[in-house]
């Protein structure tokens, strides 16, 4: 079917797709119930990045507090050789976990540095610091 | 503290750092207890992502088996949505949300493509897939 795919560029998968062509249907419950898992998994991860960064906030008053600079390049070697031994275990190509790293790590200097910025106060990463 | 954060690029926090400025040892014992709770909510988002990304490559089958597109776009209004109402319940700074669904949703469209070109074969993601 990868011909058909060059031709279009968006589906909304949904009952009406189903309804409007029969032979579809299975796909698209088969894919409603993959979204349904997705959507608990996204669930978990929203909760352990909201704890992630209240951690990466303390650190960052922490460093603040002694005057260390938000970038830390020896731990950051270490947490990339961890994550891609991690995700190999795991399954996850570890391109995938490397762009993981790459995100919290660059927003949580992003975040240390506002805080030095503001002489060690966490609260001008606002309520959701 | 913040006028010294200005001067250097990076620090190495550690035992050495410790030793060499006893007034940091607390601050230096702190930042290693929160970088070790950062590491095991790393390892459970890892495992997570393992997961999510299996689960969107099965999606991407079922999508080239009934000839769907990458794309749903409703999908990922329902998404954003979504992400953002469950950051601010959990204290997450949405914008966190948005781009980690961003990234997720990204990679996975990438993959479904690939799965597409090669007629439906999730084997084509190689042993991460």
């Amino acid at each position: 079917m990868s011909e058909e795919t060059g031709g279009w560029q968006r589906t909304t998968i949904d009952e009406a797709e189903a309804a409007a062509h029969p032979e579809h249907a299975a796909a698209v419950a088969g894919i409603k119930a993959l979204r349904q898992s997705i959507d608990n998994i996204d669930s978990a991860i929203i909760a352990l990045l909201a704890e992630r960064f209240k951690a990466t906030s303390q650190v960052g008053v922490l460093k603040a507090s002694a005057g260390f600079a938000p970038e830390d390049t020896k731990r950051e070697d270490y947490q990339i050789e961890r994550l891609h031994r991690i995700a190999v275990d795991a399954g996850l190509d570890p391109e995938i976990a490397e762009m993981y790293r790459e995100f919290v790590v660059t927003e949580a200097k992003k975040r240390h540095a506002r805080i030095a910025d503001a002489g060690g106060d966490p609260g001008v990463l606002d309520i959701f610091a």
